[in-house]
């Protein structure tokens, strides 16, 4: 792992949102970006050399509306940069932690990306991307 | 805000969690701290710029204790770095949060901090720290 690339926050209403972390930030959302295959909007902020990734569902069906639904708005995952996601797979896959696609999928950002199961991670969702 | 300092991650038992995050971010635990005001155990682990913090409650009164038996495992909190906390707080109490201390208290690892109320910030527990 590089560095912790962003941390996923999970928000009802993205541009009310926006103005909450605009506010806390001090800084506006430099970048707002749909991601069809997830139903999911996003809007980033910089801080420091992470970003904030705030998420809004666009459907029922989005992952961010199942969670929405069962804990509420709230963190909901930790996105840690990785120079070769195949192998940090594999890596990980071997140590034993279950991860939830296979094969690396494309994400917001231009990234490539793959979840942990949180099971296997005292109930932290963890994501890795690669930059494409 | 300067940078996310540490993310806090909640765990029932903080010596399987830091075998399970030694292996996740490829990195032992560099320090361990009792924080005897609060109830809670913590352990480091640096990532790039940020650090993660498990916590462990020590006491049934801990906040740790408390969200373990609201929430379970889990991201507990995102901590800002600010040079002067005391005009951050100042600033955000400004702009209608709501602070959880009303005056910095000491936190661990050699840290002034203040939460900010998750109920303003979309579900998010804010810390703000300041190095002592």
């Amino acid at each position: 792992m590089n560095k912790i690339e962003h941390i996923g926050i999970a928000v009802k209403n993205i541009e009310s949102a926006n103005l909450v972390y605009e506010k806390i930030l001090g800084t506006p959302s430099y970048k707002q970006e749909l991601v069809q295959s997830e139903q999911v909007n996003t809007s980033f902020f910089k801080v420091g050399e992470n970003k904030i990734e705030l998420l809004e569902a666009t459907g029922p069906d989005s992952p961010i509306a199942k969670f929405l639904a069962k804990k509420g708005e709230g963190i909901h995952h930790i996105a840690f940069d990785v120079d070769d996601i195949v192998s940090e797979m594999a890596r990980l896959k071997a140590e034993g932690f279950v991860l939830l696609n296979e094969a690396p999928k494309k994400g917001a950002d231009q990234k490539l990306v793959c979840f942990v199961h949180p099971k296997d991670t005292n109930g932290v969702l963890i994501e890795l991307c690669q930059q494409i």
